[in-house]
C-alpha cells in the first residue's frame, strides 16, 4: 500500500508510491558526465572574459592576485535596480508593478569545470561568505522585501551556463508561495508555542532514520515527506528566522555540511541536476520566533507532470529513509 | 523595464521579463515531430493489448464493435482503492495515512499516433464525456475529497506513454496547494461579493487583448499574469464551482473549444509538450459561490529552476498579449 505523508512545517502532502518504489542506486545518473573544459574561451564567467560581464560588485583575490570568486549583476536581469516601487492602485482588477529588483550572480570559481561537490572547505566557505555579504547588503535597501539565494546545478535544473555559479534575487514583494509557508509555520507556533523547524530537528536527531549529516551548527536530513528522491534539508541547529542572522562560526559549519553533502551527491549519485534554495523569512522578520531559515536541495531526477502541478502533491518513488541510508554510506 | 504582474484569482506574482522577451514564433517546437506508428504492438494502450491492462471500467464502441475510448484503472497506481481512511492521531508530529485513492487512465483513442490537436469534434466530446462520467462516479465515494483530471502531452510534460491518454486521481485529502487557491478566491468573494473568475471573464471579454477563443459556453485566454509562454485558461461562462456541474450543452461547448485550442497548439506551435489540469473545487463544494472550475493548460517550453521553486514567482519571457494574438491568427 502506498503511503501519504505530510510535512509538518509546510502541511504539504506527498505520496510515497511504495508500489513502484525504486532503490537509491536506481537514481545514480548513468549518462557519462560531460567532460567540461578547465577553461572555456567562450564562457563569460571564465577568467579573461571579465569585460563580457557588467562591472563586478566585488571579487576575492588569491595571493597571486587572480580572482577566486566574483559577484556581478546579471547581464540579463529578470528585474532592474533603478526606480521606485510603483504599485498601481489596488482598485485596478489587474495589479502590476514595475520590475524593480536586483538580480546578481556569484561566480564561484575561476575554473569552468569546478563543482560544488569537489570544492575545498576554503572554497565552499568563500561561497557562504559571499551569500552572507550580498544578503546583508541587499536587505539594507528597504524597497526589497525578500532576498532569495539559489543555485541551479546542471541543465536538467534549468541552468544555461555550466560554469559553477549561484544567483541572488531581491524582490519588491513577498510572494504568496512564501507567505503560505510563513503562515503555516506561524500556525504551528501559535498552536504549540515553539518553532516547527526546531521540533523537526529534534525529531530527526532522535530517530536518526533520515539523518544524513550533522555537525555542531547544522543538520542535513531527508524530510519525512520528501517530494522527490534525495530531497535534502539543511537546517541551522540554533533558531534563526533569516539567513542574515548566521554567525561567523555557523558559516563555517554551513560550509562543512555543504561540502560533505555535495561530495556525497557528486560521488554517490554522479553529480545529479539539482536546485538549491535558501529559504529565509522576509526582510524585517529578523528574530521572528515562528520561522527558521533553511536550505532545500531539490534533485531533478524525475519530471513533475499534471498531477503535481495541479494538486501540489508530489508522487515520490523513493523512500526518504532509504535515500538517507544510502547517502550516509557514501 | 520588466513588469511584475499579479493574478487576481491566485495572488501569484509573475515577472514578465520584457528585457529578454521572445517573439511567439520563437516558441514553436523546431525538432522534427517524432513519427509515431499508427499502431504499436508493444503499447499496452493499443488494440490487441487489452489483456495487458487491468479490466476496463468502461469503453465506448463504434458501429464496427471496436472500442473508440477505454477507461481503465492505472496498472501502477499512485494510490490504491481498497481500505478506509486511516489517519493517524494528530498528536503525532509526523502525520501519515494509508495511500487510499483512485488512479484511472482514459485511453482517448485506439490509434497510437492520434493527438488531441487532430481529434474530430465527436472524438473530443467522447473525452469530455468520459471526464464527466468518471468525475461524477468518483465523487459518490465519500472517502475522496478531491478528484483531479489531468493530461500530460509529450515527454517534456512528464508522460511515459505516448499513446494519447488522460488521467484521473481521487485523493482522500484536499491538498494545501488547492486550499490556498480556494482561500484566495474566497477572500476576493468576501471583499467584493462576486466570483473573481466571473469578473476575470468579464474583463477579458471586454479588453479582448488576451482572448484566444470564445463560444456560447466557454472562453479561452492567456492569463494577465501567465506563468509560462502560452499558458491558457479555459473557463465556463456560467458560474459553477465543480467540474461535475457542467451541463450536456456545456460539454459540447467545452469539446469545441478544446478541439480549436489544441488544433492551434498543434499547427501553430508544432504540438508542444504541455500539461492540462482541470482545477475544480473539492467534492461537497458544489454550488459554492466563490470558486469557479476551469482548465489550466501549462506548456512546457521552458525549465523552471531554483528561483521559481523557491519563490513560486515565474519569470515569463513572453508577453501574454502577443501569445494570444499569435494563437488567434493560427
Amino acid at each position: 500500500m502506498a503511503e501519504i505523508r505530510q510535512n509538518p512545517a509546510t502541511k504539504e502532502w506527498v505520496i510515497i508510491a511504495t508500489g513502484r518504489v525504486k532503490r537509491p542506486e536506481d537514481f545514480v545518473r548513468d549518462e557519462p558526465e560531460e567532460a567540461l573544459p578547465h577553461h572555456d574561451g567562450n564562457c563569460p564567467f571564465c577568467p579573461g572574459n571579465e569585460g563580457k560581464t557588467p562591472p563586478e560588485i566585488f571579487s576575492n583575490k588569491g595571493k597571486d592576485g587572480k580572482w577566486t570568486l566574483r559577484v556581478i549583476p546579471n547581464k540579463f536581469p529578470a528585474l532592474e535596480p533603478n526606480g521606485q516601487i510603483d504599485r498601481e492602485e489596488a482598485s485596478n482588477f489587474f495589479r502590476r508593478m514595475d520590475g524593480l529588483g536586483r538580480h546578481e550572480v556569484i561566480i564561484e570559481s575561476p575554473f569552468h569545470d569546478a563543482s560544488l561537490g569537489l570544492f575545498s572547505l576554503k572554497e565552499t566557505l568563500e561561497i557562504v561568505d559571499a551569500y552572507k555579504r550580498r544578503y546583508c547588503d541587499l536587505i539594507t535597501d528597504n524597497r526589497f522585501k525578500l532576498v532569495t539565494i539559489f543555485r541551479n546545478n546542471g541543465k536538467g535544473a534549468g541552468t544555461s551556463l555550466e560554469h559553477p555559479h549561484s544567483q541572488i534575487v531581491a524582490l519588491p514583494v513577498v510572494p504568496v508561495h512564501v507567505r503560505n509557508r510563513l503562515e503555516s509555520a506561524m500556525r504551528y507556533y501559535d498552536d504549540h508555542g515553539h518553532c516547527v523547524f526546531c521540533r523537526m530537528i529534534g525529531m530527526e536527531l532522535k530517530s536518526k532514520k533520515r539523518l544524513v549529516l550533522k555537525n555542531d551548527d547544522f543538520i542535513a536530513f531527508e524530510p519525512f515527506a520528501s517530494r522527490v528522491p534525495f530531497e535534502t534539508w539543511i537546517v541551522p541547529l540554533r533558531h534563526q528566522a533569516t539567513f542574515g542572522e548566521i554567525s561567523k562560526k555557523e558559516m563555517k559549519g554551513l560550509a562543512r555540511i555543504l561540502k560533505s553533502l555535495f561530495e556525497k551527491f557528486y560521488r554517490g549519485l554522479n553529480n545529479p541536476a539539482y536546485n538549491l534554495i535558501v529559504r529565509t523569512a522576509p526582510t524585517g522578520d529578523e528574530g521572528e520566533e515562528y520561522y527558521h531559515w533553511h536550505i532545500q536541495v531539490i534533485p531533478r531526477m524525475t519530471t513533475s507532470a499534471g498531477f503535481e502541478l495541479g494538486t501540489g502533491v508530489y508522487i515520490n518513488v523513493s523512500l526518504p529513509e532509504s535515500s538517507a541510508e544510502f547517502l550516509r554510506k557514501v
